[in-house]
Parts: C-alpha cells; structure tokens; sequence
C-alpha cells in the first residue's frame, strides 16, 4: 500500500522552531504513521522536496539526515528510496510511504463494529502541549518542557505497533492527526456507528501530562481539551472486539454503540454518553 | 519502480498561462514519461497538492481532470490511487509514480556503448518553442502557435514507446527534460562514452519547427538553439546497437564514440565532431 503527505513552511512548521533535521525527521514520522495505521510494515520513502533558492546545502542534508535518522529508529528496514528536489518559495517537503501487508487486507477506518474497544497506542494531547508552549513562550519551550516540544517537532509514533492491528485482528484503525476526538468521530461515522469516549479512561494521558507541566502552567481542564482536540499526536487509534485482548502497547479510551439512540439524536460521537463537538475547544489555538 | 517529481507555481508553471487542468494534464505528463523513459508501463500515481487558503475548489477539480484525462490519453490502465491536500502559499503538486518493468532491468543513463545509435523519440524545441512565443506575446501566442504552445503548457510524451525500449534493448534511455544537449551530455557521462550530434539529423526537428512559426517570428538558428538546448521536451533519449533496427518512433540525432580522442580534449559532448557547450546557447531565456 502507498500513502502521501506534504509538509509546508508555515502551515506545517517553522524553521525557527523546528531545526533542519527535526523537520525531516518529523516528516518521516508522519508518513510512518499513516502506513502504520493501516497495519502495514514501511518499505520505502520517496522524497520530493521543495526549497527556496538561498536554502544552504547543509539544510537538505539535515533534512536528508533527519529522514534517516527517523527511518533506523522507527522502521528499520525502511529507507529513502528516491527523491527530486525543486525549486519553491518556501520549504515543501512531500513524502510518499510505501508498506508491505504481507498479504493481509489494509486495515481501514470504517470497520467497527458495536461492543468494539476503541483503544489507542501512543501519546494523546503530549504534541500539542508541545505546541502551545512553543507558541506561548518560544525557543525558551524546548529547554523547560523537552519532551512535549520533541513530541510535537519530532514526534516518535509507535509504528512497530501496526503489525499488532493485523494479528489482534483489529476492526478498524487510522492515525489520530486531527486530535482525537476529531478522529474517533470520523472512524465512528465511517463505520455508521457511535464511538463513545470515557473521561475516566482519558484521564491516564491527562495524568501523563501532568507528569510534564505543573498546575500553575496548565490546568486539568486544558489537559483533558489537549488529550481530546489537540492534533498531531500521530498515536494509533483502533477498534477492536470485545472478545480480543489489546495488544501490548493500547490502552481503551472508549467503547462502540450503535446510532440509534434516541437520547444523543443520532450523533456519531459522545464523551461520558453526552454529545460532543469533534471540533472541540483548544485552549491556545495557533 | 518507482520516480517523483514537483511542480511549483512560479519556477514550474504560471497561473496566467496555465489553466488548472493543463497544470494537472503537465505533471501527470511529465511523470509518466519519467516512468517510459526507464522502459517501464506506468500503473499508478500518487499525487500531494498543496494550495493557498483560497483556492476555488473548481481549480482543485480542474486539476485532478488534467490528471485523470493525461492518464487515459498516454498511458491507459494508469490512474491515480491516492493523493493528499495540503495549505501552501503557492499551488504545489508533488506526485509519485509508479510503473511495472514486467520483470525486465530498468533502463538507464549509463549504458550507452561506442558505435550505438543515439535516438529520440518525441518533441524537441517544440515546447521550447511554445515558452519563448508565451513570453513574447503573452496569452495571444495560444490562439496564433497553439501546437507550441500546447507542447509547452499541455506536453504529450511519448509514454507508449517506453516498452520499445525493453524490446529493442536499449543500452541506454532517459527522459529529455533539460534540453537535448545537456541531457545527452549527461547520457555520456554516465556511460563513461562522448556522444557526437548530428545537425544534419537534427534538421528533421527544425523543420518541423519551421513548419509552426515563420522565418521573421525565429530565424533557422534560433530553432536549431531550440531543439538543442531548450527544456521541458519530455522526449524519450535511448541508445540501441547499431545492428538493431530502431523502434517505431524513434529518430536517429547522433553516435556513441569514445572519449579519448585527442582532438576534442576528452569531452563527453560534441555536434559535428566539435565540442559543444551543452548548457548552450537560449536565444530568449526566462
């Protein structure tokens, strides 16, 4: 299976925040992430990359180095394979994924069933802390808060866990990049069900979270709205029986209904059984 | 196998000359002659679009036309299987193409031999032509040269010949991108070989020229300049044995001849038996 994506300078990142090879690097990830999500193993990278024509060469290479880099410790076996380099007013870098599923059918988003277990493997809300205090208080971040910065400029997305989707026989499965809820509610119309998220079960990444900023930084509230709406944490989100143990790695974050509930008027998407907005509240929107 | 390719609004393309669906119709083209040019049946791309906030979403739709209808034109059976839309601050379109070699070696750059036949098959200058009379005349120069002008903004590579090049053993192909002379030049430094172009052979390309514009619009040295050193041709360059009959299509332009003669001073390009500079000479360059 194949997969694209394209990062811009400015909608997608900053060159004063992320270094060369961090915006490589991240480029990898999420490219990983999607092949992942559909539990296929990365085979391949082609590269296409964009620069402004002042871009020095040690910039390209940081990128090439951060692509690699990410490639070794995410998906070994998994290269670049290709690439064109042209010439853009801004940076662009547009990646095409190549993964192998050994046979089995791609893991699509569109299979839950009701009585599933949605669960999920990685970090939720972790990027976008990351985000927001980059843009509340800069470069200063990354040397207060490491490891939200690092997750939101070169994030680490379980890849090794897309194999798991396959053998746990997972129902439906996609990479969480538009935040969570965001996400779920997409899966859960795709399959024509509800998915409905549980506060308690949410609580263990507000509680990660907390690990990394104090009260006086962020609240518990603002937490649970990053763990819920904030985008970009590139975990895996999948759903699967009820029957099935989770693979090593997942932890349920919610539970499959069907739509036909009167009480919630048909919505695709609860949190505590109450209706929600994907959309959301995002406390420090850029 | 597998190439890629982006095209920027600006460096690649205009807006004012293009519309949308030449832009798509261009980088589905340009693609697929990349995939020919190695002997291989192009099966599926995969294309990222990036666009400003506020882009109509006809352009959008013009532009997967373009693609689409350039697919079922050159190259039936290929299609596009995936694709990304991303915000840019200029429309970029990156796309990844894949082919199938049916088992067979790829063909490159570096296997010319001394005493093949060098041909092309395809357009040259044409498209040159067409930038040049775009330049000068502006929209205008699309109602009065449209076959230059469509060679230019709409190019129509010869996709179908590619597996010509498997059956004919080519020693050595690539795609015309940079110019006839510079990619020649580029074919005999990779093969280690010079090759010598023939003005007499390439007369066939001028005359066609001839045939768009009018002595007083470009003299017959300016369309000598044209088919040797303008871009964006996307003709197909391959080098056969001489004791193989050349394929369908293809023109003879010159012969593979060994660097060491003393008389050229080890060039890898020469026309006539004299050394060229294969960045040449662009009468109206951009």
């Amino acid at each position: 299976m194949v997969t694209t994506d394209m990062m811009v300078e400015g909608p997608d990142f900053r060159t004063d925040w992320s270094t060369a090879f961090e915006i490589g690097y991240k480029a990898a990830a999420i490219n990983l992430a999607d092949v992942a999500a559909m539990g296929a193993e990365p085979t391949a990278l082609v590269v296409a990359l964009g620069a402004p024509d002042d871009t020095d060469v040690a910039v390209l290479e940081q990128i090439a180095d951060g692509l690699r880099v990410a490639c070794g410790e995410m998906a070994p076996g998994c290269g670049v394979v290709g690439g064109d380099l042209s010439h853009a007013p801004v940076l662009v870098l547009s990646i095409t994924a190549h993964g192998d599923l050994g046979g089995a059918e791609p893991v699509t988003r569109s299979g839950a069933r009701v009585g599933d277990v949605v669960a999920v493997s990685g970090s939720l809300g972790l990027a976008g802390l990351g985000l927001d205090l980059l843009s509340e208080y800069g470069e200063a971040a990354r040397g207060q808060w490491p490891t939200a910065v690092t997750a939101q400029l070169a994030p680490n997305p379980p890849i090794h866990a897309a194999r798991s989707l396959i053998s746990a026989q997972a129902h439906a499965a996609m990479d969480v990049s538009d935040g969570l809820a965001r996400d779920a509610s997409r899966m859960a119309r795709a399959s024509g069900q509800r998915i409905d998220l549980s506060s308690e079960l949410l609580s263990r990444w507000v509680s990660l979270l907390r690990d990394e900023v104090s009260q006086s930084v962020r609240s518990d509230e603002e937490l649970m709205a990053l763990v819920l709406f904030s985008g970009e944490s590139h975990a895996l989100l999948a759903s699967f029986s009820p029957d099935q143990r989770l693979p090593e790695g997942f932890f349920p974050v919610g539970r499959v209904f069907s739509t036909d509930s009167a009480a919630i008027g048909g919505g695709f998407l609860t949190r505590d059984g109450e209706k929600i907005d994907p959309a959301g509240w995002h406390p420090f929107r850029r």
